[in-house]
């Protein structure tokens, strides 16, 4: 990707371009000096000051000027910059980086800022639109990589055919819950961190009209979140449906990502409260499907039916979902990418949670992520509940990926039972 | 910005690109060069116009009508947006402003930024740089005017000659303490709500030099925020000298300005604690001279020799403050424009505090601001202490503000003496 230094460097480089230049500036010299001697009118003086400023746009977009660009402007990193972000932001890419932008005028520094500000992420940075993870590639690549050991020649693919889906109805006696969640975004528009309110409010216009023709099991209603009533507001706290305006310190917030809130921002529910979709927090739409039980089969099928409906009248619209050979689905955050796709069971296995490492070891063999009640390596909640899903997001589809869950499930449940019988396990999880 | 993808792509196509380019730009130049030799025969507003839409084409070329321009960006102000921004802000004006850029690529959007996040503040707009002031007029002016009083025509002049100061020992007896601080801005550089990492540090090195050369009773030491041992920090707290970082939903924070801390941030006090710099909190510089007892004079005079020698090694690093004859002194906030003085005084007046409507009455008559234990309106502190300070920051000078506060003091404890005696003051308050 060529900078804007670059660029302007190269212009000066080229003769004929040189005396463009030249002759741009004398034009603009010469051309402003004559108006400004005859300008008596306010409109005149108004006009000029216009041009004005427009000037001082292109030379900052030239990089001719301003904005601190003649300043050592990279970051300080301490120790407690715990994030890939920090740790790969060499100073020698970070001058590589420092004065591209994006079509849509996002910068580096603008995609650091949040690692910057809230030392303890561990990503450390975000896209303001599509085109960052091209931009800014020689950041953006490492932080991917180790993130998801995903290499920059490595390729996506999606698959979201529900019938491939095998032995996907876990018991509920072993199941509490079923949860299948992840972002998609709206190729064209500027992603929460870099967006202008008019773009925010286009995502919500076409992606709040593509939810409101929701039908059969999908049917319910968007609630814009600067336009619902307070029953409707204590309603949707009650089903914890609501998402908040996130707090001074978050990633959100030290992204740009909450300026204007709630100004775009809502949430979609069906009237069955199975399928539910964020739109504008931190992406420009989180799907979320879910259910009492264990019937995996199904919350994944609903979830397909919702992302595919919303993207038919995306394509209505002349859109399409930010898609990519190599990043898979576009999200604001790194660690989304690919299917961005997270599909969890809250799950009882008291017998196998009374050895919390072996349980969290196994579950890593089995490409799976396990939270207790306080998140990872935390003991689990009462009854011996674990939150487990898939643990790899990118480089797989997302049949591969509810079926790598599904099947892992299986293995626990299993094990459980084998424990349960007072069999020993160690044959069985040393074969893994 | 530029749209790196188009011109990567026009590069890659080679020779079009030099000719491409080549013929680009001497468009341009022949173009502009026109109606500079007929400026006599073509009007000046289709000069201009001519002039605008050609920029427009640039613009366009250059991928710099992009960040959501085509879209409406006009911000939703609601009935909880009191501010002057807010009251101001025409869809009219928005529309002038909206593609306008100061040097530093600081937009109308950042400046309004904390006003639409923050619905309470009573300004709503902030400067990233001096030139935000001249750039964003249309808005500036009347939310000056609004806040002020203070027209677009008016002049400011600044006098910092503490021996013109008349009756400036008011007994102890009275007065608990005094303070009076103002704030300084370094030209050149932006301002915190618009500052790149490296111009807030440029700040930082000049004024932390200039404040490790302060002699005599200035003498003191400059403390980093990001490189103070513990102890200091917890010296700096006991003696509340210490700021903190801007909470979320704070001025500061929704405007930008808290990006990066604590990085080129600290505090400078003397060693005997009565003058005190804060760096790169809101403003450049927050300049602070204070001691117990009545003696403002000697206050004032501290205040203005400190802000004086930081002053002599600003402009030995070829820099100076920014001053304009219409604005003064300027700051982040259009509040804090002219002086951005405020010479206070804690006072005990528990006579004249026992009629609380008179007394805030009496103080705005004349010419002051006075707070009670809670902020204005409210009533006073334990023992009848008020915190009473001069009320105009612009349109006067130093001196006459600090006169104009210690008149005010002077009269505020004649009355209270009558009533202590018993004697009426119906008669000297209306005179007033």
């Amino acid at each position: 990707m060529i900078t804007s230094i670059t660029i302007a460097a190269a212009l000066r480089r080229n003769t004929t371009l040189i005396s463009g230049v030249t002759a741009f500036s004398l034009g603009v010299a010469g051309g402003m000096a004559q108006p400004t001697v005859q300008a008596s009118s306010a409109s005149t003086s108004s006009t000029l000051s216009d041009l004005a400023s427009r000037l001082d746009a292109i030379e900052a977009d030239l990089g001719i000027s301003g904005n601190g660009r003649q300043y050592d402007n990279f970051p300080r990193l301490t120790p407690k910059h715990q994030s890939l972000m920090a740790k790969h932001l060499s100073r020698e890419i970070y001058d590589t980086l420092k004065d591209r932008a994006t079509a849509s005028g996002y910068t580096i520094n603008q995609a650091i800022q949040t690692g910057v500000d809230t030392p303890h992420l561990g990503v450390g940075i975000v896209a303001g639109d599509e085109q960052s993870y091209e931009t800014f590639k020689e950041i953006m690549d490492p932080v991917i990589e180790g993130w998801h050991g995903y290499k920059p020649t490595d390729k996506h693919h999606s698959d979201m055919d529900p019938s491939k889906i095998k032995n996907g109805v876990i018991p509920d006696s072993y199941v509490v819950s079923t949860r299948i969640r992840a972002g998609r975004s709206v190729r064209g528009l500027a992603l929460p961190p870099g967006t202008s309110r008019g773009e925010r409010r286009e995502v919500e216009r076409v992606l709040s009209k593509a939810l409101s023709n929701m039908t059969g099991d999908l049917r319910g209603k968007y609630y814009p979140l600067n336009n619902m009533t307070d029953q409707e507001e204590q309603q949707l706290i009650d089903d914890h449906f609501l998402f908040q305006k996130p707090g001074g310190g978050t990633l959100l917030t030290n992204a740009g990502a909450a300026r204007d809130w709630p100004d775009g921002r809502g949430i979609f529910h069906n009237d069955q409260k199975s399928f539910l979709v964020w739109v504008n927090e931190e992406d420009h739409m989180r799907v979320i499907a879910m259910q009492q039980g264990g019937n995996v089969k199904e919350v994944f099928d609903r979830w397909c039916r919702g992302v595919s409906n919303v993207e038919k009248v995306v394509k209505a619209e002349g859109r399409e979902y930010m898609f990519d050979s190599h990043l898979g689905f576009v999200c604001t955050c790194p660690s989304n990418l690919g299917t961005g796709l997270r599909a969890s069971v809250m799950i009882k296995l008291p017998e196998l949670a009374k050895n919390s490492d072996r349980f969290y070891d196994l579950c890593s063999k089995l490409g799976l992520q396990a939270r207790g009640s306080k998140g990872e390596h935390s003991p689990p909640g009462p009854g011996g509940v674990y939150d487990v899903s898939n643990k790899a997001r990118i480089g797989y589809s997302e049949v591969e990926l509810v079926q790598t869950m599904i099947d892992g499930i299986w293995k626990l449940i299993e094990l459980e039972e084998d424990l349960k019988q007072g069999k020993s396990i160690d044959a069985k999880v040393k074969a893994l």
